[in-house]
């Protein structure tokens, strides 16, 4: 199996609902560095599993919607909370979804799957892994 | 998939057994930068796979039974290499035992597994994955 | 010259008032990495410039002041954009007063300076350097 | 399942040929840094995947045929890209290569499997994974 | 004194000449990570040293014209190798000047330095410190 | 001013005299992943600070004479405390002494100074600066 990874981040705002979360309930904020992996069985005929360049392009066009606003007013996330979980989900569906408009060519048709990771500090990170 | 990894960190005295080991038979020591990843199929009601707030102080708790010590002098390694393989595995193994203990809460009765990663300097590292 | 530094964390949001800042003049947020390095031109009798437990509960206690919080509504920052170059200038000031108190021991009465680094992605930090 | 993963680098000029690769059809370079990840199932009686002192030595090896050259030079990637992929499969099968010729000692037999990792800059990295 | 710094990188091939390079005087290449820091004694009135998404652009155009391609076949590096410290100052002269040409503002004016950064690999790396 | 600089790392056991040091007061042991930078006004006619293989071989060299040992036990350090900061300075003596010996060739004579840093985990380091 190959994968590529490509890096970008994203700043935002929220809050979260629910004891577990403690002082996280008050309105904060957050720099996701944002890992996204895209995995194929066989390289192509250029010898790539996709573009890295093409892969970042497409990666910054998810987050352009996500970064430099407060989540909590979001429609998208209405009734749920932003967790790092949740938004590694969100940036791997949506990177799927361009996946599948052709976004990364027609050759990305064949990629397996895709995992998002997002480092919310030096200390801790998430990850959400999904087939294609 | 889903993961959530926190890290921590011990710093430990211990020496080897074993031609294999090479200088490492003398005593010496080593800082293990820790990863602890736990796995679940699906998000709680919460939307998150544990709290990380939790999951780093379960963290902690176990590693306080191992930094600023001898690891050749403690009986629970007594006959065994103190590797960085074998200290992945006992990481992992405790933090399971706390998991089924409750200390991460009922609902980390889903988490689907455990993998520790113990970086013994920039160039090598180490992991143990167990499911749970 | 010597030098200790420890690093901590803080997730806050915030919002900045200029046309030079874009989009960030949105509420958004910031995880942001902070390394505080303490300064000292000749070790004392214990060989250290100040003890790195002792210097990462001073740190962490002049981050619980900031962290998990909206800083458009804290009264220390009215009338003032919280950039990554403010916020260095207070969590350094903030030191140094603590230091000037004897939060790090009589010792640190020694110490020459004082340097603060927030990270806040991996693309992108600030600093502040002072005298004490 | 237990890994054990050493680091190590390479430094190498190539092109691609291909409208997909932009600029990079022209001459120019890059820094790999490499992790070679060996699997076992089981440790072995030093409680080891395998010697880290041994993966490095084995990984210096391999890499020593690949960097300070021009690959577009190399008779063996005649005809096709050295993407970061194909370079991740090059370095793991020739790794993969040295465990069967006994390079890493009689139990490195037990070896699962490799995964090469190269990282070709802070913000883009590929993988290839095998078993042995 | 505050500064702020920002991260971009480059790929290039190229040679030395000079017996004290060993086989670095074949054609080779790296990545190079290069941070930018940009130093000020006082922060403007919006409370920075410079805008660092400006700050980003302008390291992104002066690194257009050193990335992907082969350093050997470049004018402005005729007859001098192009060394990691040598490309440290290559990329904090073009800085300055463009901060002189008013590239990062009129508020630029007011900087007092520049350092230059290139990372060639995670155990190497060069600087170059100067004034404006 | 020009500086180029290498890592490499030592793994040491030892303890601490002194109440400050609390749990560090028994026998532990630490990784210390080692930054040597070396300084220089002007580069030399190969446009270096000095080879960065020879600068990595002298650091290699210091560093064989702490790693894989108890600091307890080494006569070097009778009687005072093998603290990181005490650690730097170590390693930065003994590195400016093979400068003047020639270890780093006749142009090394030109250098300005020297700092060594010492990660004693991925929170926490020293360092320690000097002219030569």
């Amino acid at each position: 199996m190959f994968s590529v990874t490509v890096r970008d981040h994203i700043m935002i705002a929220h809050s979260f609902r629910g004891e577990v979360f403690g002082p996280a309930q008050k309105l904060h904020g957050a720099t996701f560095v944002v890992d996204a992996t895209f995995r194929r069985t066989e390289l192509d005929d250029d010898g790539i599993v996709v573009d890295i360049g093409r892969a970042t392009d497409e990666l910054k066009a998810v987050l352009a919607d996500l970064t430099y606003r407060n989540l909590d007013d979001e429609p998208a996330f209405a009734g749920q909370n932003t967790t790092t979980e949740v938004l590694c989900r969100t940036v791997a569906d949506r990177l799927a979804d361009r996946v599948h408009a052709g976004g990364l060519g027609a050759g990305a048709r064949e990629l397996a799957g895709i995992t998002v990771t997002l480092h919310e500090s030096h200390i801790a990170w998430a990850s959400y892994e999904r087939s294609l």
